[in-house]
């Protein structure tokens, strides 16, 4: 191992699955990197600081290239959002020493290529906000609660919004910006700790244990007796259906996630949409990256909200890459409580 | 009998039912009717020429209140949309010898509370429409089509859009206003006849008969090899389900009716919602009834395009009151050939 040599865990995606995923669909991997080859024209070499774990993920782990985004390589590392720190740049628009969010390696070290370095964008490193954050309040999930709320619900003042997932990476901020926004707020989750997170530090009006909850419409019918004008679906499924029974005329429901489904190869139908017509719904599924026009509004607005203490966040960081496959495979089983992150490296 | 005592047939609905509406579930009843009587303040006796038949009375037919309309009420006649002439007015508005459009009694005469004789409409009889196409293409099927076309699809010249229902009073309107906006149209129906008149008589691009797909998500793609920008649903259930596989990106799709699922008190449910994320499609019920500020450009554009024979409209008439409860319980069979009406009186 010459100087600028140094070792290089990685986390291997195996191969196309079927199911819920597990973490014998990953496995780690031993390699070395040399920290002083020469990169491909305008590539850059990043130190990896932290990795997010996100459900949208499990999509890339079928064998299927018809979506927005495409399938992972077997045998190579997975692909994710990370925050990372540029070590080597043959990039104009990077140097050394920068901070930098976007779509990197699950591994300690990634090269990243002319073309995949377009899409990073540079981090301001401000002190009072965690570098990780640009992971989810300040990153993705952050920018989806923001452009799923305000573009595709629509939300006026006063009106009563039902967030499912609702202590997520996504939800806590739904709900904390529909707060702020005038509305009434209740989320479900998935624990008792959880619910709590929800009633006593995000701000939710109430918050309800899914999974204690026998009937979905009796409980949703207990929380909004006068029913739900704005519905931000984390969740799909019987959720979903018994939403629909709830919802008020003229209701919306934005259709962000659907993590009870997407482990399924044959998911269970949603048996309720006639109430689409005569409550006049509008559903919308809706992705980030059609409204990026949008990001430096958010991240200007929900910088400040952060910094004057109007909203919180929580993270649910794991530490070391070698626990990436076991936390991403716990989304799925509702372990994480906040924003999943792992922690490569130390800042 | 005294001289102005005339005979006064009705359609009377027994009760509450489940499932497919049956003949069995309305009966005839032959009473008699005072046509010089005093009527209540502003009321009005009305002398019913044409009654339509229309999938949402199957919806009245159940015991619940929380719809947009109430049920029926059993043992009383049933109520739809009617063209008639005013025998005799109480009400300022409307005076003997009149026309007019909008809910009245499955009855030969029929006495309107000034209530309901506020939602009537005075038709201006023109010689060159028929007066029953104020109960298709210029009534409510004909004003659903248009703002659920103009209003809920957002269409745009060149763009592919897939009628379900396609020859039904609706359906067949849809199509025609798609094609005059320069949209490329198929049409899906249940018979080679309707088929034909989509092809035919209609204008559409294409048409299909479902009944012969024994994949619809098959049928489909080979119509569609780009995809479909805007879906008029009609019919939900299977269909649905399969045009959700074959929308494109920002894909519209207008859900207007679920005949399909109509009868049936489990319906089957849809699977394929999780297009809605990473095809970003927006899915919206709607009802005519919030677009009445719209009536009356519907009325003067889609008469002139019909005077100008831009567009056609298919009529199954059926002769006589006691035709009824057949051609209404033959919709739920597909047994029209474009707008169901009864013809009870000649004008």
């Amino acid at each position: 191992m010459s100087n600028s040599e140094v070792a290089n865990k990685q986390v291997i995606f195996k191969g196309y699955i079927d199911g819920v995923p597990k973490q014998t669909d990953m496995e780690l991997n031993f390699s070395n990197i040399q920290l002083n080859q020469q990169l491909p024209p305008q590539s850059l070499l990043l130190k990896n600081l932290y990795l997010s774990c996100d459900p949208y993920m499990r999509g890339r782990m079928r064998d299927f290239h018809g979506s927005y985004i495409p399938p992972f390589v077997p045998s190579q590392a997975l692909e994710g959002f990370g925050v990372s720190k540029v070590i080597v740049s043959d990039n104009p628009n990077f140097k050394a020493g920068d901070f930098i969010s976007g779509f990197t390696g699950w591994e300690e070290y990634s090269i990243i290529s002319i073309a995949k370095a377009q899409q990073l964008r540079k981090i301001e490193h401000d002190h009072h906000i965690p570098l990780s954050f640009h992971l989810g309040l300040l990153g993705m999930p952050g920018f989806t609660a923001y452009a799923g709320f305000y573009e595709v619900c629509a939300p006026k003042s006063g009106e009563y919004v039902f967030v499912s997932a609702a202590s997520g990476a996504v939800g806590q901020l739904v709900g904390q910006l529909a707060k702020l926004h005038g509305c009434y707020v209740v989320g479900s989750a998935g624990s008792k700790e959880k619910v709590e997170l929800l009633k006593e530090k995000l701000g939710f009006d109430e918050a309800f244990n899914y999974k204690e909850e026998l009937d979905l419409d009796a409980a949703l019918k207990r929380y909004f007796p006068q029913g739900i004008d704005i519905y931000f679906d984390n969740v799909g499924g019987d959720m979903l259906d018994a939403a629909l029974l709830n919802m008020k005329i003229h209701g919306r429901i934005a259709v962000c996630g659907m993590i009870s489904q997407s482990n399924l190869s044959d998911p269970k139908g949603i048996s309720n949409l006639s109430s689409l017509i005569y409550k006049r719904i509008r559903m919308e599924g809706f992705l980030q990256s059609d409204y990026l026009h949008l990001f430096p509004k958010f991240l200007e607005q929900v910088s400040s909200y952060y910094k004057q203490g109007k909203i919180v966040y929580f993270e649910d960081m794991n530490e070391g890459l070698e626990s990436a496959p076991a936390a991403f495979v716990g989304l799925f089983h509702g372990k994480n409580v906040g924003k999943q992150v792992i922690r490569v490296a130390h800042e």
